[in-house]
């Protein structure tokens, strides 16, 4: 079992340019697995700007049916590197429909797991609900050579189920490729009270599940028409007792190297012994929606 | 429906004395109502020294049938202050069984809602296991005059589930009465994160069900034989955005008295929609266990 690894965040800003993103990105896993990083993780749709800020047909076409040439590329870095990559593509499953997919890639270079979103945002400015359909694949662990991992996306952050049945499948550290930033127009109220609701939310999944969790957002301004968004960087992780152990500030590029001593779920787990006490014989509302008032 | 309330959380030093008890917190629910209170609620247990420190056969003698004299007593008092009172109380069932309970009083002086602490810690220093066997009556909402409101117990509040659960029948406002602490050895070292994972946690299961959390604490250094407990107090108040608006100190026993605008419930849920997007058909697994590694 493996009881250490080193695992690498890419932060980055995204341009309009495919190929300046797919160059920049591949620069910086370079540069992270020079520091060490076993296993590298890019934010969420990172080949492109965030183009669900509005609802365009035109955009369908950045869709790429998996094995792509963009996912031959990761594979053969992969390989190359022999390092574990996770990266984040807007996917076509077939004509008219199409996933936020997570795809990760071993040491070989082989695509070892496919990890659609589950959770589908939609709210003004993060329209994906048009274009994604929910996720159909369920919630997965990778048993990979440099520990037992999972993957997530975004939204799912909001959602303790998802963290929950990604530990229950056996993922001892989730990593959530993200697109997450402020309306202009509601920083200066809402903005440090969102920042901190979204690393709380994420913490509290370390927390509640002796896991570590590692958050990987863009940073800058994106601009479409009237819709513009400011990312807002801050990609972290936190260990399984729910501590901050390194992050990234929310302006800037950046490659977070943080070492992962996986001893520390079971240490945690013994000392606060929450899966121990679960009440599976209770939990069958979760599978509801609420009754009408 | 009630859009507004006023709740009052008291957090007490408890002394092994059960009268002193009964009267100290009697008096300070008075003084709640007098500050406008519609809601109050006490810490988890507060008649007795926290007893599950040790495991002794003679503390099931603290145990009361319900209705009991103790539940008769705050009955009346809800009766006569017009206010819902929530208490906590070592519950009889049968001779040997026993439950960790919450009654919910309302302001007619009737009993509208018993909760069974669903999740039983037991850790050294909270042998709980050994006095109660866990709940059997679910997670549920009490529909009040003054809001919809739901209570958990302590080791309830580490699982995301009974927040979930609790909030999906209906309940906008959940009140934890609790009873956590330091271990003096441990204080130093790890103190500060438990305390902060205990708030993070309650943070977020506000933040995931956009509702109120409430978690009222006793405080003061309890000992029996080697087994010491500094109750760490910290009684706050979290509103559906994860913001805590109002909390107590870690040292002396207080009555915070907080307002509570049901409208932000439904506010907050229209602008992080997380009800919206559950994968109700993919929750399955919650009701497992992990497979064997």
């Amino acid at each position: 079992m493996t009881k250490k690894t080193k695992i690498g965040l890419i932060q980055l800003k995204i341009s309009n340019n495919k190929d300046f993103n797919l160059k920049n990105s591949i620069k910086k896993i370079r540069e992270a697995k020079k520091k060490g990083a076993k296993i590298i993780c890019v934010p969420e749709l990172f080949l492109s700007n965030y183009f669900c800020k509005t609802e365009n047909h035109s955009n369908f076409k950045l869709a790429e049916k998996i094995p792509s040439e963009t996912s031959k590329i990761f594979c053969e870095l992969a390989r190359e590197l022999k390092i574990i990559l996770i990266i984040s593509l807007f996917e076509k499953k077939i004509s008219g429909m199409y996933h936020n997919t997570n795809l990760t890639i071993n040491e070989k270079g082989k695509i070892v797991s496919k990890y659609r979103k589950m959770h589908i945002p939609d709210d003004p400015g993060y329209y994906e609900k048009f274009y994604f359909t929910p996720g159909d694949l369920g919630f997965k662990k990778v048993k990979t050579k440099f520990g037992n991992i999972g993957s997530l996306i975004c939204w799912d952050q909001w959602f303790p189920e998802a963290a929950r049945l990604t530990t229950l499948k056996g993922a001892e550290l989730i990593f959530y490729p993200t697109a997450i930033g402020w309306h202009p127009n509601e920083k200066k109220r809402y903005g440090k009270s969102q920042l901190e609701s979204w690393i709380t939310i994420q913490k509290s999944h370390a927390i509640a599940n002796g896991i570590f969790v590692a958050a990987i957002n863009r940073v800058g301004v994106e601009k479409k028409g009237k819709r513009k968004i400011e990312f807002w960087g801050n990609s972290f992780v936190v260990d399984p007792s729910g501590n901050i152990v390194s992050k990234l500030n929310s302006k800037n590029e950046g490659i977070l190297i943080c070492d992962i001593d996986f001893r520390k779920v079971e240490n945690v787990r013994q000392h606060w012994p929450f899966l121990r006490d679960r009440r599976i014989d209770a939990y069958r509302g979760l599978m509801n929606n609420p009754k009408d008032e």
